[in-house]
């Protein structure tokens, strides 16, 4: 195989921006064959604006049945992950597909399963990975050198979204069209970098407000605790209300610190462990000396396109994803927890109990509204974080 | 009066650098006029090092009782502030007191009763109202330049104590000698300069861990969330374990945003105010314009001296004080409340339940350890927060 043939699935904002990349030959190994999407004035568009050999279907279902394609790019909404990666790998195609993963950690591991029954690629769009940053800090961590971790918080509150963003889509921010609001539309790049950097908590408290700064139905500022089994702790604060917002990582080790704030990341390193240095001093007030390294990129984020590159060259040449499917689960059952200790008004140990959440969302989904609105579809320059 | 007589009780690490300044002449206005001490070795220290007109007393209720004085300073272990505090209150005298103002807000309560009663000022060393960043973010969240308060983190975790600072004394990080760990003694300022800048919660749901870092018996780790009337939102983090530690105060307004950290302060101004912009920008991802100014302080934090010097003008000139002793009661009821919530494993509403506080409390004074130590005093130059 020389070219990876992609068939895109759902071109709303991200699908769409995916499509003039690929069709304007942004992806080496990379050809856009066809896109699918429910929507009669987005294939419009699509007929329009993309190569005349791309073939436009109207359901994902189709695509996948009868494209000549070797993968398949899945950009629904989020319900609809789940069922089209499935049908997708059983059609034995690769598989990239939009965080979240899914809505629930069952779906997530259903897809898991056929990933495993099948011999595709399983990837995921967590084009935060790769930004040089936080590969450093994850080097830095994986390396032992700042020993065990003892504390994070995440200040993530760079999310804003004015009202309109809401209005522009019938299933947006309603359980019954995303799951649930910014834990599942934003913060999954968010929710996969902590336990891709910290791992996972065994304990989750969750303060989840719904509608807090927004006409919707579903949480757009939440704060949670979180506790580790070696007994670090963590915070992860996050919300679509606050402007300008702030986007500030802490991770404190037993030999450092490193802070991820403002494309930069600053690694404070010890003289001496903290643990060793707490029962060995004697006097009074003293703290083990430090030293203070500020790193800034030196290279740009590929984003998008990176992930992009590196499926395409997985395909063709076995280099490794930038984020395995398989890894989607852990950021959404930090995201389910946090909804269920929400909803539950007390701690919820992970993992947690997958049913008791399908049932609690349930509720809400039965409660969830009909929006009318006037769909839309927008840019995605600004939309997403560097 | 050109002079105001002190008598300073108990000279400990932070009586006895009071006493070396006052005896120095660096408080206009003030003249050390006497000592107390239960500790025959510091009496010696004080018959020693301090001028020899000062006269040495044994217990605090002498030196009230038989001083020359017009004033006293209390610094002893926490429990004995409220008591001594009204004594001298009683006895016709003013009072400076340490922090916390008590241990629980049924003292504090009896403290504000004996001030009313009296026409003597009732000052709390609150030596951090003197920072001059936090004194321009009251004047610009006072002004209502910024419209309401959103939200506010504080990371406060640059309280880095080791063992040995704990094993110095007896009293020290016990319930029964201090009434609790990083949140009565470390903490007081920031729990005051919170509540005076982001006024007092009516939620807090708080996890305190005991003994997480150190072999104590109190707190040394918290983690808190808190709800404002407004709906604003709040989280303190705080640690005797973490080096280096972080301490970043932000508070997201309507119209901007203000973060100390680093000795400066950011402050940024939206140009409109986001609850309008939400409403009534019709695009996809935007967000209004913001300035950012960064304020470094332009003159020396006066710290002690300052509140020092406040409350020696204030008995000569009438001209105010750093910080009223009645303002005390807030900063404890934020303390009171975090540990409620933990002991309850739930959140609490203010202002507490006082008396179940004290009954929860007493449950752990009566668990307390009596720790055999080495007493030790130390210098306090590097003990407090610049």
């Amino acid at each position: 195989m020389e070219q990876v043939r992609i068939g895109i699935i759902g071109i709303g904002n991200m699908g769409s921006a995916h499509a003039k990349m690929i069709a304007n030959n942004e992806i080496d190994g990379m050809k856009l064959a066809a896109i699918a999407d429910l929507d009669p004035a987005r294939r419009r568009w699509a007929a329009d604006q993309l190569p005349a050999d791309v073939t436009v279907y109207e359901t994902g279902g189709e695509l996948i049945e009868n494209a000549e394609i070797d993968a398949v790019l899945v950009a629904v909404p989020h319900y609809s992950h789940a069922p089209l990666t499935i049908a997708a790998l059983e059609n034995n195609l690769h598989v990239l597909c939009e965080k979240p993963v899914a809505v629930t950690t069952r779906q997530a591991e259903a897809m898991i399963k056929a990933a495993d029954q099948s011999d595709r690629y399983f990837a995921l769009m967590f084009n935060q990975r790769t930004n040089p940053l936080y590969r450093k800090a994850k080097e830095l961590l994986e390396s032992g050198e700042l020993g065990p971790m003892k504390r994070t918080s995440w200040i993530v509150t760079d999310w804003y979204r004015s009202q309109s963003y809401y209005d522009s889509g019938s299933w947006r921010a309603t359980w019954a069209g995303e799951g649930g609001g910014v834990l599942l539309n934003q913060c999954p790049h968010n929710l996969d970098l902590w336990q891709w950097l910290c791992g996972m908590p065994e304990k989750v408290t969750a303060f989840c407000l719904n509608g807090h700064w927004h006409d919707i139905e579903v949480e757009d500022d939440v704060t949670a605790y979180v506790e580790y089994a070696n007994g670090a702790t963590g915070t992860f604060i996050t919300s679509t209300g606050d402007t300008p917002g702030t986007n500030r990582l802490e991770i404190l080790c037993d030999r450092g610190k490193l802070v991820v704030e403002n494309n930069a990341l600053t690694i404070s390193r010890l003289s001496q462990p903290e643990s060793e240095f707490r029962v060995t001093y004697k006097g009074g007030f003293g703290e083990p000396e430090h030293t203070v390294e500020t790193i800034r990129p030196d290279e740009e984020n590929p984003q998008h396109a990176g992930v992009l590159r590196a499926f395409a060259s997985a395909i063709l040449k076995g280099t490794p994803l930038v984020a395995d499917g398989r890894e989607g689960i852990r950021g959404l059952m930090l995201s389910n927890a946090m909804h269920l200790s929400s909803w539950l008004g007390q701690a919820v140990e992970l993992p947690i109990d997958a049913r008791l959440f399908e049932k609690e969302l349930a509720v809400r989904v039965q409660g969830s509204r009909h929006k009318q609105v006037n769909a839309a579809t927008f840019g995605m320059e600004d939309s997403f974080q560097k």
